[in-house]
């Protein structure tokens, strides 16, 4: 269902030719003359069409302003599959009453500290380990990440642990190597709307968190979804990270209302990454409670062992001790909300 | 202490230029010569150089930028008072380990049905009443409050249920009334910086709630705090109630980080109100759970008996049932995090 | 003309209670069943409606959404006074062929110097002078204006060079003195959804600068300048001045798309404050230029003979000498697109 | 040259493990004591500091905040290369004092209308022609490009015309195949921050236009274009395309003070896409000239024989007859600056 505004004083011809066209493509008009707009209401299945068409209306001489009415997404939404969308990996379910607390560094730098680092999350109650092999960095002059030798790391320490990984995939032709040693492929917020990229990981069977991009609304969060939806992989973890606003006392402003507007339009599962969402250390605590208080069914947390030598974030990272701390205070919160970690 | 940073190849007259004018104003430079930049830092108590006369070095010729480094704001700093604001109204106390509810009605619409919404609100544990009397509509045929009735209605449901009122002043000229009819004087989003009022509810010894303006950054709430300090009233509540950003699922942004950055910069207390925040009633809950999560002293959440014909913001306010739900489920969160409503 | 689209699955009796809603309000329903929902369109004088009694129908059961169709403004609309707004002042008219540049200090500081700068300025060109006696600071410690000194020294230069005089309201208590001084009274960007101090002005047959608010959308500021003709002032000059944006290399993001989407909705004229747009003195030639060729009826330029002594915006103010030079590069670009200045 | 400023109070062995820390890393520590804060001027090459190396400070106990002095972009600078950058292509030259007019559909959709719209917009006075194979489209379900197919209808195009080509690049797969077929690649705004592929596009020797992305400081966009520069290409051309903000009433915000911004930061060419800015095609001509007049070294413009049916952007794309009319004012506009069409 779209709904096309007339332009007042559009003409008599104009909207002769706008409902032929909508009958010319299988649709029916039903036209209502208000004392100010006329206004066309497009019965059929609107659904079909695309996006790009319904916009084109607006092209057409006397016409004011096209409403969609249908969401342009259909495999992401709640309309399509009313029940929560559940996503085994390994012995863990996400989306689940359980909340997982994903953590681990920013960027994977040595093997001894990847280590260290996971086996303290673990005793913590991290039940998935992070860790950056491919890192996206606003400098070129930035440290890039180890790359496959990196993914190499990860993986032993997964086994080691016998925690699943999460490691981001920014470039296409990484796939192979990041299916083979990662349990979770991270899109990340730059490449939200890479859409080839999406497409790449579309077509395989593997779980993917997709963070929303800095200047993403929540429409195109699901767009981007829908997108790996569309070619077969159904295993879509969506991850609220922080928008673009003109705060700049924060890295980003953490839109936790995303949490239940999301549950509310999609059946995927909902985490939230308090630390690139605030940027700073000591926020990362209140808004991870938060995010559990709004109903995230997970948190994606970083931690260092010395964030003042981390090659990457150190700023936001959190030291174990304090990690451990936090991971008991969300288990309270958790517990009050009904849910577990 | 600020920072002027010179142009690359800023020519020696400019900087004995501004060394001059730094010692004419009582300051000392302390010149670094990088490889790159040449950096002044201005000695002395700094705090006394106001935004504009900082600012103002940027227009000199060879100026490059100025970073402030002291915060523009003082009375409202930490570094000023580092131990935690309370208020005390009535018999409750604001900034404490007790976290309050303010509920009621947008807009105070008639007696009676005021009176039952503070009824219901009240035996559900809210502890402060609201109700607009004078409000701010965007446009001019909306209804545009009970002005001084309005005000009569809420100073009487106040002494009928024993709970301390909250409403909106939006002109000078109105405090009179305002003073005499409500216990806490609210300060809307759009009149954040409506400077001339901030100065007015500054001169009085009366709580006022400085709502967050939608464009506002925390700096910008903060220097609005102040104002209203500067003139001698110290019982200032800060309240975020979301911001403008370019989504548009929900009303505004509601930016739950600013509690806990806000606690870290100033010792005033900081509630937050999800009604506004996210113009949704079915998203109040879960903000309000994260809100309290996230370390808010209090919550202002609109309550309507009859959303569907209210005068105002029908659509994002909760029915009692809900409501009296809703508590139960915070009483719980509270707990979890060493607090009490 | 609304449109209301319900969830899917929708009771019917909630469709029922909605048409008859409607129809007791005087409007038809005119249902339309999709394949993926059912719209309602309302038929009937729907600007009757107002935005909140048309909200209040998103808190209905079974509701998913109200879309709008008319425009909340009227008599600011072209659809009300399609043919363009001028306003005489003294013997210059503002919305006619030719485009007036308004220049001065932005706070009056002593007799002398406004009385230099605005000789300066109408020597080059610019038509009107203006300057701050009221000033709206982001600190309290901030220089606030000369106030009614101020007034009488702006209304003794504008005598003195037989330019008429804009100068700033901030409170409806000044009103009185603001009138007697100023030939058109400015309403600042803070401001511009002070209610109280628009219907104020609303009531003068006094042409009043209406500055858009760092958070305003288009349609929020037409709604402003609503309030004021809705009292009957129908001098309304608009003027955009830059919006808050992410982006923090200028003070503000100045929205030149506003100039001509402003010009298509409404008959008001228009014109730019590029000096508060962008914050530096430098980028105010470019985009001075830029305003016009996007069709502004007027620019507001910050002029100042000592930009770093001034006890305002020095950084953003251009000397005599380069506004001189500004202002013979405005005229051939205005003669360039048909107009003249 | 960095800026580390230290919380009041913070502790000496704070300050000594810091200064320690430049020390060891080879740089000076100016330590100035002013009367609120401490603060450590950091001497030497720090332009050899990664970003997140002078972030991570701020993880350092006692630290409030690190202030960066210099800029984070090192060959995209002007304080690199004072002179303006020119690029050849073909008998044209971009970043000189002729202004260039890149036009043409969004999508390449058959060999008829692109000849037939390509022969228009040249004979209107563009130099270069645009068209899309490969396409970035919100929807998975939209019209994804011809890709190769595409590609080889725009180099035939061109050959025919005369005129050089652009087209975009999504994939580094699909490199060879634009590098072939197309005189410039565009890279779009979505993958302004795809890291991989700005590298790719870096190791040829090849005309780049990279498209600010949606939420991308002016910064940002430097940083992207420092990536394609380190990798040895230097021929980067900047293009202003529209930011993301709350205003609802275009597309996107063009920010056309971008255009002084950057030119005044890099010796790159800096051109604007007012189609994609506003989205709108009635609002494609205002801001056409104004992006002229605001100094840009060219435009990127969507021209359409039937925008009605187009398979994508329809909306915002110019019909022949309306370009035609354009350049015409544009040579104006052009002339008046000082400048060419």
């Amino acid at each position: 269902m779209d709904i096309i505004v007339l332009r007042p004083g559009a003409a008599k011809k104009d909207l002769r030719y706008i409902v032929k066209k909508l009958e010319h493509k299988g649709f029916t008009a039903n036209i209502s003359r208000g004392t100010e707009r006329t206004v066309i209401g497009v019965i059929g299945d609107t659904s079909k069409i695309t996006e790009e068409e319904s916009n084109s209306f607006g092209a057409l001489p006397g016409v004011e302003k096209v409403h969609r009415i249908i969401k342009p997404y259909r495999l992401a939404s709640r309309d399509f599959k009313p029940e929560n969308t559940t996503i085994r990996i390994g012995k863990h379910i996400i989306g689940g009453k359980k909340i997982h607390i994903i953590a681990g560094p920013c960027a994977i730098e040595n093997r001894q500290r990847l280590l260290k680092i996971a086996q303290e999350v673990k005793k913590a109650g991290a039940t998935f380990v992070r860790g950056g092999a491919f890192k996206p960095r606003t400098s070129p002059y930035s440290f890039q990440g180890l790359r496959e030798e990196g993914l190499k790391l990860l993986a032993m320490v997964g086994r080691k642990t016998g925690m699943p990984t999460v490691t981001e995939l920014m470039d296409p032709r990484d796939i192979e190597a990041v299916l083979q040693d990662s349990d979770i492929i991270q899109i990340g917020a730059r490449n939200m709307q890479n859409f080839r990229l999406l497409q790449e990981v579309g077509s395989y069977d593997k779980p993917v968190i997709l963070k929303r991009g800095l200047s993403a609304t929540i429409k195109d969060l699901l767009m981007a979804a829908e997108y790996i939806l569309a070619q077969g992989n159904s295993k879509v973890i969506l991850c609220e990270r922080g928008i673009r606003t003109f705060e700049t006392a924060t890295r980003n402003t953490l839109d936790l209302s995303a949490v239940p507007v999301l549950k509310g339009l999609t059946h995927l599962p909902v985490i939230v990454d308090p630390s690139h969402g605030v940027g700073q250390w000591d926020l990362v605590a209140p808004m991870s409670k938060a995010a559990i208080a709004a109903g995230a069914d997970g948190l994606m947390i970083e931690v260092h062992t010395n964030p003042e030598e981390a090659l990457s974030d150190g700023e936001q990272s959190l030291k174990p001790e304090k990690f451990k701390v936090l991971m008991r205070e969300l288990k309270v919160i958790a517990k009050a909300i009904g849910r577990e970690i």
